[in-house]
């Protein structure tokens, strides 16, 4: 019998809460505030879009909520997901470090984002609704809300970011086999889409604003937003939960280093989380690192300001790392990375010194899944290839300082619809478009001043 | 705790050993002949092609051959795969049936291919070889090879069939993440592709035939097969040996069907071999069912005769059922289904009355998969569709009869780099073409009488 390469969970030992990081934080986070009277929001203002149970888990200080029995039902369809020893990567790379993955890309949407998009719909069919509407970047998104509409008996329909639907077509299709609708964003199907020329590239930030807009207009239906939100962060922590007691059945008495790529925060946090409060009681001492694409380098370039979640100014003022939130990425292929925010509570930790950020060039991401596929047999989701490329310099570090660190990976998903992705990188086509000063100061330009 | 869906197996539990049928079988298979002599071929005759532990497994009687240590280690990656409970599709159905599927598409390449190309390449690698050539047809065999000649550090060739390297781009790329080089087929790199016009759409048999001729050329060059051969149908025994330990670990105590898809036959006697041995022991008495597509209907409308494996005459003659080594297969969307014959073995158990055969249109499949998608999660390969299909109808007429079958499906891969296939279904631009009695003659004609 050789070493053990997949640390598994049996079913029996999926979470039964979720983990709720407020409870642990020295400071409690800022509250989002009305657009328009600028005062905190309450409850009620968010009742248009969300069910009552999604508001409570947005304001809850309790330190674990309890996991329904119909989502664990559905997380049971993949979960427990697997934690895996990457020797063999570790191997190519000679580095003493020992490197664990946490592999979300089994899902059925094929990243971590069913983890929230399944009690999203759940609580949403308790409630007597009938349909949501959301946006999605790179598409796994709106594949998760798909499937779980589908489950639950619920419509969908889905704005995809107007570069994302015109260049992958085959992840269109995946949400139209689970069910669901999908436009092109900017779309002629809402006021603000019309505000906007029919052939703009689109981004999260308008898709969001086309989805909230039609959300708004009918009880009936409701909006699910896949990140950024705590209750998205909440559902999250799933993953981080499974990776300590994984981590602890593979021997290791804690991690030295947690690595996860950020776009709007929730898989990152998922995985972080946990680890932060273990942390926090003084149970490990693990660095913490969320990697973001240097075209848009929201930790460690924006500014740590109220700002709106949206590009049409709909949402909550939400104080957070922003790059303005009019702000346009370039169209790298880390779709789910281009978002010109962070998620509330991510941006607290970060403004509070509990967690790192990096930024990193797109080629260099490429370059490392490829290698990644090469020994470890999975292609890499380009957001999460971010949190690998990353991980090797901390690898290829220790190999320099001879220390043999526990880094444990954050891999979101699988990057089988992005192939167009590694196609350009194979063919030496792909650029790197790092985020210009003085676009920065455009972008922010616009940010309102609360 | 709710009812238990996914049956996983420790990797303590992998199976050390491939099941070779052809010690149980009541009779022998007739035996391969020389092309030119029409004599029995030898082990000296395969010499060229294949290292001779894998002309060795090729021809032996022994009902059991060990696993070897670093074939194990890569199973370990993927392995053993999950077997699962299709208990939303059974409510969806309102069967009374037991549905569970074995799935395949945990593994780098997505497909069952894995579990052969390993060992292939490492029983290569340790005789010195450098180099390996292929066919591939849906891309899910090249996409293996390429796998594990990474993994082993062989360089890698192969020759897509023409139709599927033009309309499949992002198979080419996955080959290629994976390190190997891709032609598209027929080429101009071989002497019997510059005999077919370049804009020919290709076929399994021409690709074979190219392969086999770049590898005969070089004795650090072999040649790898994805499927027919004996080895090759041995190394996927796997997959049969662990859903037995899986159904019984769900509390079952045999299957009352076993459903495979069968192209060439390797996925099918994967998990059918290690059933029948049980059938003929007399421990279950399960039906077990190999289903086609009615355009490349081998089974149920080709006759039992020695025929090429390949379109140009290169191979030893095989005794299988076959359409003829010329037939070119309308160009439905399950490639993998596409070969004009079937594996010897199968071929044989056929014959003898052993299992069953059944042919669908490919409409009908990709109806039964998108509902599959919408209950399970999971996006099927075109080629299990046909395995999905057949269980629906079983399903439904045990709800007919009021019987309660346990039901156990091959699901062979997923088909996330099918979905073009997907979104013609959901367009309503599919279509049918199941093999004429006009084709079917002709095709037949072409046959060697030996």
């Amino acid at each position: 019998m050789g070493e053990q390469v997949r640390f598994l969970l049996d079913e029996s030992e999926l979470p039964t809460h979720w983990y709720n990081i407020v409870a642990d934080l020295p400071t409690p986070p800022p509250p989002p505030l009305h657009p328009g009277t600028r005062e905190p929001v309450g409850p009620d203002d968010l009742a248009a879009l969300f069910p009552p149970e999604l508001i409570a888990q947005e304001v809850t200080g309790d330190r674990f909520v309890e996991i329904p029995e119909p989502v664990r039902d559905v997380y049971r369809q993949y979960r427990p997901s697997p934690l895996i020893r990457a020797r063999r990567w570790e191997r190519a790379l000679g580095t003493p470090a020992r490197i664990y993955y946490k592999y979300e890309g089994v899902s059925p949407a094929g990243s971590h984002k069913t983890n929230t998009s399944v009690p999203q719909v759940y609580y949403n069919s308790i409630n007597g609704i009938t349909k949501l509407t959301t946006e999605t970047g790179a598409g796994q998104w709106g594949t998760a809300l798909g499937y779980a509409c589908a489950l639950f008996g619920l419509e969908c329909e889905v704005w995809q970011v107007g570069t994302s639907f015109d260049t992958k077509p085959q992840r269109r299709t995946l949400i139209e086999v689970f069910g669901a609708k999908v436009h092109r964003s900017p779309s002629r199907l809402t006021e603000f889409g019309k505000t906007l020329p029919e052939d703009h590239p689109g981004s999260l930030g308008i898709a969001i604003s086309e989805a909230v807009e039609v959300a708004a207009q009918d009880d009936a239906i409701k909006y699910s937003l896949g990140s950024v939100l705590n209750h998205v962060l909440l559902h999250q922590t799933v993953i981080g939960e499974e990776a300590l007691k994984q981590l602890a059945l593979a021997g290791e008495s804690g991690a030295d280093l947690v690595i996860g790529c950020a776009g709007g925060g929730s898989n990152f946090a998922g995985l972080a989380f946990p680890f932060l409060r273990e942390k926090l009681a003084g149970n490990q001492s693990p660095r913490i690192l969320a990697v973001e694409p240097s075209s848009c380098p929201t930790l460690t370039r924006g500014e740590y300001r109220y700002d709106f979640g949206d590009a049409g100014g709909m949402t909550p003022l939400l104080k957070m790392y922003t790059l303005g939130h009019d702000f346009v990425p370039s169209p790298i292929h880390a779709g789910g990375l281009r978002y010109h925010a962070m998620a509330p509570l991510v941006s607290h930790v970060v403004n509070e010194g509990l967690i790192d950020a990096a930024a990193l060039h797109q080629s260099e991401c490429f370059e490392v899944a490829v290698d990644f596929a090469r020994a470890e047999g999975i292609v890499a989701a380009p957001e999460s290839s971010h949190a690998l490329a990353q991980a090797r310099r901390e690898a290829l570090a220790a190999k320099e300082n001879g220390t043999e660190p526990v880094i444990v990976i954050g891999l979101s998903g699988h990057g089988l619809l992005e192939l167009g992705a590694y196609d350009s990188y194979l063919a030496g086509h792909l650029e790197d478009d790092p985020l210009s000063d003085e676009a920065l100061a455009a972008a922010l330009a616009n940010v309102p001043v609360v």
